[in-house]
């Protein structure tokens, strides 16, 4: 098969399927694959966001996990990326390099990854594929209304802000080190941690409920101080985060179990802070608005939990349950560190 | 030098000086690198063109290319696209594989990006960075009057238009050849043959001038013949290509010199129609409008050359100067085939 017969075959013909019932123009989109360029036109009065994401086997993912769940959360990890922005999705472009034209690996993949942008009614306009080590980069499109931005900025987050994390934090991390061969897990649990590395889900609807009511978002992607660390120098300010809140943060209670004896509260709350590869929203909210981030986080179907205030004092600054300073040994992560 | 580093280093500080300059909002882009998404807003009735190009090295590049070229060619190739679409460019993303924080790598390779970058006025408004095998994909947008769309598409050619294409094309074939040890050529010659392979010349200009005269475009990339075969194809229509007038379309005579024995003809012509990699338009436009594609071509100091004429009759043929037929050997570029 070449490189024609397999777009028409895994990318082109579905998604045309998919979007026949979306009327030309009104999801943004003037013009879809298949020419050099495609063509968008966002409503007047709205901004696009624009975001882009490469996942490199062995980095992102393994070799060993299944296509259809590689599909979805290429795309996930870059509708987080709207949803961080408050960014309604409208479209996405991928750029595919493969070792070689196996169906039996793109069937599966484009299925996964074109049943997560049908369910955010995101449209694959354009894309690339080559011959090459695996490779995918997606890049996103979404809407905000401008004038003035109701975009989430990472650089809005002021003095007395409570911060919140949505979901929960630290499984994605406990899986991957069951993988690495340093922890084992119950099987259940290692099910549902495999699951919340293997296929996040985006908060696409957790992002537009905040517009206008948090002051500042990112994704957490990298770890969750790491990440937090980027609103704090962006917005010129400092935090203090409570420990044991964010200890609890982690869905999965891995704690001293028979099963798992290596492991330990110290453990748990490193995979919390520094663990990586979660897609949960970290974001800041002046007090006034604790009902209205509550009544987001309803209405939007997910938890959030508030761990923590901005400061003034710039800096990152961890303590225990009675305010008492906790050393911060937790580093996120760094592709070339 | 880790990550964030490396990206302020490289390409955020450079970013912000060669953008310091321009007005935001000026080029359509009201945020640009830093945050989770990039915000772009078009002007009032434009419409986004928007395009992505993976390049992997082995396939679209030599490991041993001087990094400041690949920069512009890894740019370039994708500025092509919105030339074949009659846009003007705005911005890209550039999402980046490195098997290492290689500082002799990249300093060239972001001058060179951003020297291109900043002849076009388009700004680079984010990105990601990871380690894994050298993979360069960007995606960049471009903007088009809408309502009706000035964009050049390839579904437009009409029986009786004339097809033609600008500047020289085969050239950087007969450079990956030398490279291949298939042939040699005298050092001016090679010289010249490798510019055109390692940096190519996005033909903005000449898209720019062609709204509303060209009736389809595309650029060329995998080779004349069969990317002109997707302008048919989309377009529902035939062509005939004159092979006297094709042949000369390569600016490196290499016929039989005493330092290439090996080369003749049926080579020339096989480079000409079937090389890729040139990243030149070809174009159709009606007979009535021969004056104004000469005039754009003026105006764009870009020259280009008539070489066949669209037909109602579905298929490609190829004849001789005297009209007879020739028989069609020349496949394009597949990456999986």
């Amino acid at each position: 098969m070449g490189e024609f017969d397999l777009i028409e075959r895994y990318f082109k013909a579905p998604a045309r399927a998919m979007n026949k019932h979306s009327v030309n123009g009104v999801n943004g989109v003037v013009l879809g694959i298949g020419d050099d360029c495609a063509l968008l036109q966002p409503a007047a009065g709205m901004q696009l966001a624009v975001s882009t994401d490469m996942l490199v086997e062995g980095r992102h993912f393994l070799s060993t996990v299944d296509p259809y769940k590689l599909g979805h959360k290429a795309l996930a990890v870059n509708l987080s990326d709207l949803a961080a922005c408050g960014a309604k999705p409208l479209a996405f472009t991928l750029a595919l390099a493969l070792p070689r034209a196996d169906e039996a690996w793109l069937a599966p993949f484009s299925r996964g990854l074109l049943a997560l942008a049908a369910e955010h009614n995101c449209e694959l306009i354009g894309g690339d594929t080559t011959q090459g080590p695996l490779n995918i980069c997606i890049t996103v499109f979404g809407e905000v209304p401008g004038q003035p931005s109701q975009a989430l900025l990472r650089s809005g987050a002021q003095a007395g802000d409570d911060i919140y994390v949505s979901g929960t934090i630290g499984d994605a991390r406990l899986a991957l080190e069951v993988f690495r061969g340093n922890l084992e897990l119950p099987a259940e649990a290692f099910t549902q941690a495999r699951a919340r590395m293997e296929t996040p889900t985006p908060r696409v609807a957790l992002g537009l409920a905040l517009r206008g009511i948090a002051s500042a978002a990112i994704d957490v992607s990298d770890g969750l101080l790491g990440d937090l660390t980027h609103i704090l120098r962006q917005s010129g300010v400092g935090a203090v985060i409570d420990t044991s809140i964010a200890i609890n943060l982690i869905a999965i209670e891995a704690i001293n179990t028979p099963a798992t004896p290596q492991f330990n509260l110290q453990k748990q709350l490193e995979y919390v802070l520094a663990g990586g590869d979660d897609y949960e929203l970290a974001f800041t909210a002046p007090a006034a608005m604790r009902a209205a981030v509550q009544a987001a986080a309803a209405a939007s179907g997910t938890k959030v939990t508030c761990l923590g205030q901005i400061q003034a004092e710039p800096g990152l600054r961890l303590v225990d349950g009675q305010g008492q300073a906790v050393p911060n040994h937790y580093s996120s992560f760094d592709h070339f560190k």
